[in-house]
């Protein structure tokens, strides 16, 4: 079992000498605000929260740290989904928010480089600036961090045609417990030099180095995008339809499905979207196909229609206007939070081939029917990656905490049967790691354990999450 | 220092009840042929190859060497370019060429099932007859294997635009040194769930595991593709013009550049090859776009066109037929072979920022003419990827060993210092080993080891590649 200690007066002492006084929190109200994220209504209090903003800052921090067996969490934007970022073991908690420079944009390379307590949207809004484009697009991206990006590898709805966080991180500035400051990668898009440090990081959910510098590649910007959305009468057909789409040789830059309730919530939540629905409609594909061509744009958007024609879809509604392309977009976006007020929820980020949605979406409706819970599923159908959400409503307490987690092993269990795995891009943190025997036997479980202590020998950076041992076994 | 055993009588009679008879070779035609790959004029002799063709014939035999402590060093197609497939502490080599079927081409999922010892082209063209596209291309393709794409991230031309092989890996069953076979991901195009063995797998030359099967992701497969070739009064000019094409926003399915004496030689070598080079021509960039409309693609080679006139070019060749086409491919992809055949050589497979293209070329031949060697450079402009070919010609045997790399070193120290780093896709093996220094630190390299040891605590796996001490160090 791993035994942490407490953080001590001598200690706060100590990190007041490594950054100003005022960046050092443990007022009830910071303590507050940094024990939960947006996964459902969890709550880990940290001793301290701390608020660095060089890198050489945390290498004193972890050094001591390190040390003295005290827990550290990296805190980005806070908006995880899986808990990552919650100090379960209390501790430290590292604030990223300070890291806030785009440090360069490198239009001679298409590379740019950054901190990770960038907001997502500020750092795509500086590249479109530049005529360039930074594609992940989570749809927390108006308050999360490219450190939470990198955490998680986040995808979004262009991950379809453009890729997910990873894809476009070229190297990274990091800090490892022993306060060690490394680089992993290069500025280059390819690059066979040893073990390739930066893929392992991302994704490691803040468990192997804290990651204070990042260069990323960057694309052209496409000039031009049409969006559809396409009514289907029954969600099964809809499913049915996305990998048709790409069979078809189409690779549209969003292919997203909503069910009925999505979006019957979403325009019940947001008043100021106005799209209609027609009565019959049972789920939707929201469709984007980008370029720099418009006829070519056209002519790919005719074949989506030719393709999902044979799937019993309804009315297609073409986004004429910018304010409508707006429209869409901002009912797709606001599906998570509009679900989410409605009821207490747990939800999963099932990711499966896609042709394998169709089985997916039943199956888990039939295990919801057997435990008797609700689910309004959404995502990115496109990456045959689906958000599962599991609506309490009106469910005893016993009910949702006895069944719903049998419920969610069962879903889990079909989709690795279906070829798929826990999480396509929220991570495992905290609330996904009961499952994790599901995807993974020991032996692999044993070899991730064994990277941890390789990077983190005290297992002292955000302990209790991804694996819940943190022996090393070798 | 690691001390292993040398393989008994009584292995070789084990090895044979795994595999049959005829697959357990000891011949010297063998023998001598597994002693050496593509690289320079290395030879080390292994002392017995095995040809297995299931994972659990794999377990059984790292099982055994991993008890006995026998060095394993898998062999995948033999056109390494960094000595990585030489067993240079002798023992066991894994020869994988009967891993060579295509398990399933998924036309649902546009996925694809393949075992590692399927030679890269033939896989290519099983793809392309399905209307598919699989885009990583070494030149070696012809003759090399998948499992050697893996082991050393290959790229080849068509990185530029659709990434390396690390791109389209989604998932890998692999066999440890325990003997254990895992998984390391799912069939799915995003995948959050724990550490990224499939990433870290990627790149790491058979040091961490062998691997038995790869699912791939595929792309469909653009229709057309227009091929021009630019030649420059000045090599300079050629690598300025090559990030001028991006700033222009166009991204092009190849760009290749290549030095005056590169195509002398090559078409010295190649008499079939049909194609008249200018007089004053001193380099020339290789420009192929693709797509599915014919009118877009023109029009973006036009960009290309409007793009290289500010840098000097010279009249550019249009590839008129499908011939001129596969002349101008075969023109690039003999340039290796056609310069190694010329004299004995070292190939250095550098990578920068494509901006520092320039400064790049300008320092190899600065540093050359300091040290008295030719060398003819040639690459993946498009990724900065630059490979310099150092010829021996009639330099005295004491200079190319004494001298020669003292100029390597100085060469990758430029690279480093201009953001790059020391491969891009031959990997480092064995002979870029001694530089690992200039690129790494202390700190990151034992990070690397402590990796190692996670996987492979007996260091058997490919010993004295990458980095020399194999001590774990935590």
């Amino acid at each position: 079992m791993i035994s942490f200690q407490r953080i001590t007066n001598e200690a706060i002492a100590y990190f007041k000498t490594i950054v100003e006084e005022k960046y050092v929190l443990q007022d009830e109200e910071s303590i507050n605000t940094y024990a939960h994220d947006e996964t459902e209504d969890l709550k880990y209090f940290p001793e301290v929260v701390v608020r660095p903003d060089t890198a050489h800052q945390i290498s004193y921090l972890l050094k001591y740290c390190n040390e003295n067996h005290i827990p550290v969490t990296t805190r980005g934007g806070g908006t995880g989904l899986s808990g990552g970022a919650l100090p379960v073991y209390g501790g430290l908690v590292i604030a990223m928010d300070r890291f806030n420079k785009i440090i360069e944009i490198d239009k001679q390379n298409l590379q740019a480089t950054v901190e990770p307590g960038v907001i997502t949207q500020v750092f795509q809004e500086a590249v479109i600036a530049e005529g360039l484009f930074y594609p992940p697009d989570p749809s927390s991206r108006g308050t999360c961090f490219i450190g939470g990006n990198l955490a998680h590898c986040s995808g979004g709805p262009r991950a379809v045609k453009y890729g997910v966080t990873r894809d476009y991180v070229l190297d990274l500035e990091m800090v490892l417990p022993s306060g060690d400051i490394i680089q992993t990668g290069a500025k280059v898009l390819k690059n066979s030099t040893g073990y390739n440090i930066t893929q392992l990081m991302v994704g490691s959910e803040g468990t192997l180095g804290i990651i204070t510098k990042v260069v990323f590649k960057l694309l052209p910007y496409p000039r031009l995008n049409k969006v559809i959305l396409i009514p289907f009468a029954s969600a099964q057909k809809a499913c049915e339809a996305v990998s048709a789409i790409f069979r078809a040789g189409i690779i549209p830059s969003a292919l997203e499905f909503m069910e009925r309730d999505a979006i019957d919530w979403t325009l019940k939540f947001r008043s100021d979207i106005n799209i209609q629905i027609g009565e019959n409609d049972k789920a939707h594909l929201l469709v984007e196909v980008d370029g720099n061509d418009e006829e070519y744009i056209m002519q790919e958007l005719e074949k989506v229609l030719a393709v999902v024609e044979n799937f019993e879809c309804g009315e297609v509604l073409f986004a004429e206007s910018d304010a409508q392309k707006t429209d869409l977009w901002r009912l797709r976006r606001s599906v998570a939070e509009a679900v989410k007020s409605n009821s207490v929820y747990k939800e999963e980020d099932t990711v499966v081939p896609r042709a394998s949605l169709p089985q997916l979406l039943a199956g888990v409706k039939e295990i919801g029917n057997k435990y008797g819970f609700k689910s309004v599923c959404y995502g990115h159908a496109g990456d045959g990656n689906l958000h599962v959400n599991i609506i309490k409503g009106d469910l005893s307490e016993e009910v949702w905490k006895r069944d719903v987690s049998k419920g969610i092993r069962e879903i889990f269990e079909l989709v690795v049967s279906l070829g798929g795995t826990l999480s396509g891009e929220h991570g495992i943190g905290l609330v996904q790691q009961p499952y994790m025997d599901i995807a993974f036997s020991e032996v692999q479980l044993n070899l991730m354990r064994g990277i941890k202590h390789a990077f983190d020998p005290n297992g002292i950076l955000n302990p209790g999450k991804i694996f819940t041992k943190q022996e090393k076994v070798n």
